[in-house]
């Protein structure tokens, strides 16, 4: 089948779709010739409001469409463009693009975290292409790499700066000294927090996104509720403080490591030596760390979002897709996620901890809490203890860890707050050797 | 057509074709499912002296063979994958697999750099894959990055540590105060440089790749002639105290940048800001930072070398090709080197410098290197005058530059070498802010 123009139906016209349109607008003949076809854009699916946009003024009005049968019966387009974003009904529009034999592109996390399974087996059954390099690290190659270029790998392990409104709020906090909601305050004034912006600090996005990498690199189909998750919220600049003394930075980690035959899966903060390179990985970009058997330790490094980045990956992928239809190749990718591996509970994981807790200031107390600690198994690293309030008579202590269970150090710290000379447990944070 | 297995054919058992074979039959079922049809090695090019490496004996002897026609003619070979390096015999071999009508994968990276766009248009006319993503970084995706991912860019620029013995030995340096010739020696000891140095720490090696990854990102024929190179013999212990003074690390980077339509390619050492992401890759590692008018800046980074890590380059091109034959592809990626863009001679490139002078030590000399300097239309950023030796009545004068022309630069130079109070122009070494 040779063919001189691909069509391309866009469903939505919010930031990411029409900086979609005017890439294709502005590069077709760039793209024509990296395609080996021009691509033509050939209706796009709005939303009545979509049209008072600025850009919809730029795109001649036939190819606009509120209705969803004109759209799907349009016979020009092979390939359609998901920008819709959230659950519903960007589920249902996939499913129909599918079955009715039309290559997809989406840089949907959320549909490909909670349906990618359902959506590639379908896209398997109708021998089409699924692209979403997009929903994951914006502009920065990851799903290609794990599809194509690590194939050859046993993955043991992700670790990824994979959101970067929270990566900013934690750099603010680090090189300010400030505490998380004078940090979240200025981050929404600036417009990298939004103004409700629970996804994102509660690693609800890192969790998708961990859903959808960790899937692809295990064969496993990982959901977003298989997948631990802790925000940054609890943070305090005085956990910055202690991190710096004692060599660390503090990142929120997506991390997917194989045990054996066991995954780990889990987004929280972490604190991770200051001179990995991850800890490097400032502000409002991505950092996504792969290990693999033979290739070692690779990253990929970039800005994880924002409507150019976002559509470069988009329109790769679009071009990807015009190169299958005139090849005649339907759906090219392997989707066979039956390894059989086992997603370990939470309890079974391994790691290292650093415990922040205020404490009576007597004598004694750092005993009680290191004979809880070693009744479970659990043996200290290092202890920092600081007087911080006179008249209350409370002092600080800090511990990091030997590598143990969760289950024991959850454990240990049940006891722990029971002693009667502690006042709080004002934070524990998972210790990663990276 | 619909194949159940594809077979492949090695060239050369040194230390990579081992390492490709070790993971074809170790990785065979797993990799039996990625490609969707089995791999199977059905004949081995090799010395006479190979048989005699340790390898050979896990090796069936029948699929050895010494005889170039043997191996050509052999019916079941279906991709051939070239592990021999060197540009003769292997550039013959790669022709001829490809006329032979065999897909192609190799890691070849000086074949590459100076046949490149010979064999892809062989490879395009005769409709089969060639790939060769071992070729630059180990590991590290890059080939299909720039094949696939970022297509939808204009390549503004590539800054590339793309070769490990010079980082490895530039990283002492800058860690230990050490000299060239003693981070050389032991760098040779511990097998991080080869026992003639002379490919990587004059940067040929680096300008291979250069000439590989640029030719791909600006769709123009560079060939390692047209790549400005100078290695890192001349940089001492003195430019390390220096560049850390003024907040600068020392890297011998691959620089490829497009300005309007002229495209500047370079392979020297640099001075860049300590606190750049590319600052921090140390060691053995690569890191390769790619700008583009959409995705910004991403960086990929891991090892660069090694029989491993180039494995798993080479696997995944064979899996590629194997997807590629069962679906009936045949040459999938575009190579239409024509984009008229015009190689910036030297001369006119624009950077800025440091400048490092032994004078004498007397009232007047830094005004007459600075009216020198002025002359020529070059401004100073920074300046540091120190006596070292007092006997001799010499003073060692720092200086940084701000944006200036090669040629403006080589004449001021020209000029002060003359000055009677200069005894010698200690070195000079560009600057990048990126």
């Amino acid at each position: 089948m040779e063919k001189r123009s691909i069509g391309i139906g866009l469903m939505g016209l919010g930031i990411i779709g029409g900086q979609v349109v005017r890439v294709l607008t502005e590069k077709a003949e760039m793209l024509a010739e990296q395609a080996g076809c021009s691509l033509v854009l050939r209706k796009v699916k709005v939303l009545p409001e979509d049209l008072k946009r600025p850009l919809a003024k730029e795109i001649p009005a036939a190819l606009f469409t509120t209705d969803d049968d004109e759209f799907f019966n349009e016979p020009g387009i092979d390939i359609i463009v998901e920008a819709i974003g959230g659950e519903n009904p960007a589920r249902d529009f996939l499913k129909r693009s599918i079955t009715s034999g039309r290559y997809v592109v989406t840089s949907n996390k959320e549909v490909m975290a909670k349906h990618g399974a359902e959506l590639q087996a379908l896209a398997q059954q109708h021998m089409v292409g699924l692209r979403y390099e997009a929903s994951v690290g914006g502009g920065i190659p990851l799903i290609t790499p794990f599809k194509h270029d690590l194939v050859a790998n046993d993955i043991t392990g992700i670790y990824a700066i994979i959101n970067g409104t929270t990566n900013y709020i934690l750099t603010r906090m680090a090189r300010e000294g400030i505490d998380f909601p004078t940090a979240l305050k200025s981050a929404q004034e600036l417009g990298y927090a939004e103004a409700n912006p629970v996804n994102d600090i509660e690693g609800i996005d890192a969790n998708y996104k961990l859903a959808i990498m960790a899937s692809l690199a295990f064969q496993t189909v990982v959901k977003p509720e298989d997948i631990y998750r802790e925000g940054i919220s609890r943070i305090g600049s005085r956990d910055f403080r202690y991190a710096r003394e004692l060599g660390f930075a503090i990142k929120l980690l997506a991390i997917a490591k194989r045990v054996d035959n066991s995954i780990e899966v889990r987004v929280h903060p972490v604190f991770i030596p200051e001179d990995s390179l991850l800890a490097k990985v400032d502000g409002v970009y991505n950092g996504i760390l792969v290990e693999g058997d033979l290739i070692g330790k690779v990253l990929f490094y970039g800005q994880g979002a924002g409507p150019l980045a976002t559509s470069s990956a988009v329109v790769a992928d679009v071009v990807a897709s015009a190169q299958d239809i005139i090849s005649g190749v339907g759906n090219r990718l392997k989707w066979k996620p039956e390894s059989g591996k086992r997603l370990k509970p939470m309890d079974e994981i391994e790691t290292q901890y650093y415990l922040r807790l205020s404490c009576a200031d007597r004598p004694g107390v750092l005993a009680q809490i290191s004979k809880i600690l070693g009744d479970n198994m659990i043996s200290i690293a290092s202890a920092i203890q600081k007087e911080t309030d006179d008249t209350a008579q409370t002092a600080e202590i800090v511990l990091t860890t030997h590598p143990s269970t969760e289950k024991a150090m959850q454990q240990a710290l049940h006891h722990i707050e029971q002693l009667e000379a502690v006042r709080e447990i004002s934070n524990f944070i998972r210790v990663e050797e990276i």
